[in-house]
């Protein structure tokens, strides 16, 4: 076999979902194709990871020091919405719904993984909400025990400043089967109904 | 949203299989990952494309001029397998049921795609099959209209040498990708070829 497929077989199995099978699929596609297309790909992975930045505000990735959120003139200043990581921020900007700023964390508070409030960046959602003089903070992080903990220790933290802070609804969503929805989110959706 | 992320989403959703929404999930991964896996990566597909040579002899991908199979002293060099691309190889390979050499053509003969016998490597086969003084030909193309057709513009060509050409037995299912067939079936299509 050759020792450059058997590499490149190799590294793409690494990724996630990923297995040795597609990854070999993915390297004979990538010999077939243009040789352009393989310096386009492999130099965009490079030059993504190398030189990405972490906005000076809010944390989001970036290709400068403040992240096209932030520098935009068309947002609310003062509503930040507290993220766990860039994911959650883009799938929130897709739906198109949202016009304020972001605060990604970087994770949640998990003792059994080594995660301390230390590790997230709590200091500097402190610093955002003073710079930006919000006026409310949106916690929109994991039903985890680990995302419980993070809003209760973020919401202590940040009631000394005078803003409302409030968490994303938790509920059943769109498409989604109740027959399948486990007890603790049907018994809250039920307690927090609203009126159609 | 940053651009950096945006050209390797846009590169990775190229490649077959892997939708946009994929392509951000393997991105935000990359983003997570060690900067050296990101590196041993984009290394891996450069590199690959770029250095990959095929063999002189069969035109398997190979690292160097000759490819391992056809500097290997534990093959039997009389036999040659030809197959349409490196992926049928390589099938075949896995299989472990096979010891031949192999001969790549590089498709089949399908005017519809332009693709010409001339555009194969079948003069390379000639020079193979003299060069070897091979004993026997076995054909493993596609069960398609293509595959038939170059198989039989195949043994047309080479009848002239003295040697037996055999085609894979059909337990293959016609449609079914050679690549993706499983090793009990390859196998069985190897031992049960038959005069064609």
């Amino acid at each position: 076999m050759s020792q450059l497929l058997n590499n490149v077989t190799t590294e793409l199995a690494k990724l996630p979902g990923v297995g040795r099978r597609t990854a070999l699929r993915l390297a004979l596609h990538i010999l077939r194709s243009d040789i352009l297309d393989a310096d386009l790909l492999s130099d965009a992975i490079g030059n993504f990871r190398h030189n990405v930045k972490n906005c000076v505000k809010c944390n989001n990735i970036s290709d400068d020091s403040l992240c096209p959120i932030c520098s935009s003139n068309s947002r609310n200043k003062e509503l930040i919405c507290v993220v766990e990581n860039v994911g959650d921020l883009i799938s929130i900007e897709q739906s198109g719904q949202y016009n304020g700023l972001y605060h990604v964390l970087g994770g949640v508070i998990s003792p059994l993984d080594g995660i301390a409030p230390s590790d997230l960046k709590i200091d500097l959602l402190e610093t955002h909400i003073q710079t930006n003089n919000a006026k409310e903070v949106i916690l929109a992080l994991p039903t985890s025990v680990e995302g419980e903990t993070t809003m209760f220790y973020i919401s202590r933290k940040i009631n000394k400043y005078n803003l409302t802070i409030s968490a994303i609804s938790r509920g059943i969503g769109f498409g989604d089967d109740i027959e399948y929805a486990d007890s603790l989110t049907i018994s809250h959706a039920l307690r927090n109904r609203q009126a159609f």
